[in-house]
Formats: C-alpha cells, structure tokens, sequence
C-alpha cells in the first residue's frame, strides 16, 4: 500500500520505519520537499521509502498518518489539500496537546470536542480514524514490547476505513486486542487519557507501558 | 474506625455498607439529620450505622469520604465544617462531571486544575486523597468481581494519610495493585480518565470493568 506519514518527529520515523519494514511504499511528507529530517529516515528505513512535501505525501498515498504536533495538525492537512485527501483514510495518532503551560502538556481542546473530530470538520472527505494516540510510538508499532494482554482503542466514522485500519493494526503491527469504541466522537476519551498517560509516564518512569481493560 | 460518608446516593451507600461491613462505625451526611435516604441505607446496613447532617458525620468521624456530586463538593465541606475537617483525612472519589451538556458528562475543569486540588485549597488543613474514582462504586469496594488485575490509583500531598488509606484499599476492599501516581496534581490524571471511562461505559454496557497498567 502507498502510504504518507505527516510529520518528521519520532513518531512520524518510527511509524514510518515500521510500514516500510512491513513492505509499503512510505513517503514521509514535510513543509519542505529536502527536509533533512526526513532525508535521514529515507536513508535509514530503506526500501520504499520517499520523502515530500505534504501535497507530495498526500497525492502518491491511500492512506496517511498524522504524526504531527496536535496544534499544527489542521494547518499540515491544509497544506496536503483537501483534493488529495478526499476519499482516503487518515489515522490520527496525535493529540491536542498544549506544550505552552509548563510541563506535564495540557489538553487545549474543550471537553465536547476532540483534535480528531477537528480534523474529520475540516475534511468532511476525509476518512478519519483515530488510533494509537494513547501510548509511546515504540508501542505502537510492536505492542509485543510490553509484555502481556493489553489494548489499543479505534474511533472513527466510517465502518470500512476503521475495518482498514484494524486490520493493519493486527495483522501489520501485532495488535491482540483493539477496542472500537465506536464514532469518533469517542476520541474526546482517548485524547482525555493522555492526562493519565503522562502522570503514568511520570510514575513508571518509562514509556514502555499500556493499559488493558478487564471486563467482568 | 469511625468513617464519615459525606452523600447518600449510590456511591455512598455502597462505600458505607462496604465499611459497615468491615466492623467500622459509619455515619452518613446529608444536608438534613432526617434525610430518608440516608434513614433507609442506616436500615439496610445495620451494624454500626448512623445519620446526620454533614456537620454531625464530619465532627463524629477520623475519616471521611467524599461521594457527592462533583459540582456539590465544595459546599458540602463547608457545611461539614472547616472546625470539624481539620488534620482529617479525606478519601475523595467524586469527579468534577458537568451532567448539563448532555450525555456522556463533561469534566468542567480546567486542565491544570483538578477538583482534589479545589478541595484541597479550600481545606488547607484536611488531608486529601485522591482514590478510587476511576470506577464505578461496586468495582470500588470488591475488586475481585472483576476478574484478573486491575489496578487502582492513589494521588495525595500527605504520606500518612496516603498510607491510611492504601491499608483500607488493601486490607479492607481487597485491592491488590495500587499505584501511587504521587502528589495531589496527579488527580489531574485520574480525573481526566473519566471521559475515556465513559466511553468504554458506552461500549462495553457494563461498569463492571476496570483498567490495568501492564509495563514491559
């Protein structure tokens, strides 16, 4: 599958890497065609991998990744454009983090609100998925990492972008145990967690953690 | 112990039939000494029961929890009294939901705020603890009815009144994993939980479920 990854930060890389160990063709997309950032990932992840501008990325893909800063994720898909992103799948894995108020960050959407749903508003075309988006990227890609059962959660509007995205959660990355909560309204609690997240990352002193719900 | 409940619905009553249970005098609070909710769980829990207003409960008890509504919270402290409260432990697991915008609640907090933190700036003298609001109020006091591990988190300024209330989680409601996340701004976190927990509430139609940290 062609796929762009949106951002050059470690998540972007890690995912990115990930797909394209997994055979993809991954083009990782900046505000620039010669981001160095992206020039090293090329380099290193190999294989299929390419590197763009956002329109780049958005107009060679099926599918996207957003792996950028929350607060910068609606400007990035701006600048993809909505003529290449109409119809495809984008899997939100960001939050709407706000890194301004000291640390831990703090959400800056409101509470009948979610990043995901921000960006499904501003694309209606746009198939977005929100997963990923409560755990270290390192986890994300190899869930084995972490010992044991544990759970990674879906929200999104369409039933055939989200049955996409799940099967390259199981069958790519490994996932045992995916939770569809249902629309995507239900990213408002998914990106709520990120509060318990950090305070966890605080504790445990490592990222290499998750959570899994136990059910009666 | 004598242990005060500070509200009648039914998270008090399944807190204070738990500790009536466990040998411990409880006395209910509500805003009058008749109240017949109170009246009737006094019945139901037999043992070493009793009613009163918040004032009465908060003067009679060495400890108290707090399971009024979020939004209740502060004005139920002031009527139990600053007098009473003082050098007092008080296990708070009520959570700062708005019910007015719809369903699921809302947290009303800022993010850098959480209502721990509120009643505890408003109590200087009360010891705070933040517990056992990330579920719902049977998983609370009988853990084991939910199979496996699960965990239960613990925020809270002072280590004395930390470790009080670890012994009742443990040797009293049967916890087995307690993480303690650390001060009382890590309530932050728990308390932003609650939107993810509704969310899976919704999803999973049952409360009858809980979360654990799994760490590589």
């Amino acid at each position: 599958m062609r796929i762009a990854i949106l951002g050059t930060g470690m998540v972007g890389e890690t995912l990115g890497s990930k797909l394209v160990a997994l055979g993809h063709e991954v083009r990782m997309g900046s505000r620039t065609a010669d981001n160095p950032k992206a020039a090293a990932w090329v380099k290193k992840a190999g294989g299929k991998a390419s590197q763009g501008t956002f329109a780049d990325a958005a107009a060679f893909s099926e599918l996207l990744f957003n792996c950028t800063l929350g607060a910068a994720s609606l400007d990035v898909l701006k600048a993809a454009g909505a003529e290449s992103l109409r119809g495809k799948v984008l899997v939100d894995v960001s939050n709407p983090l706000d890194f301004t108020k000291g640390m831990p960050p703090v959400l800056y959407t409101q509470p009948t609100d979610s990043l995901g749903e921000q960006l499904q508003r501003a694309f209606p075309d746009l198939k977005v998925v929100k997963t990923l988006n409560t755990m270290s990227c390192e986890v994300m890609v190899d869930p084995a990492r972490v010992p044991g059962d544990h759970d990674v959660f879906v929200s999104g509007n369409d039933a055939d972008a989200k049955a996409r995205v799940k099967q390259l959660l199981s069958e790519g990355f490994g996932w045992k145990h995916i939770i569809d909560l249902g629309d995507l309204t239900t990213a408002r609690g998914t990106e709520a967690f990120l509060p318990l997240w950090l305070r966890l990352w605080g504790s445990l002193r490592t990222g290499d953690f998750n959570i899994h719900v136990v059910k009666r």
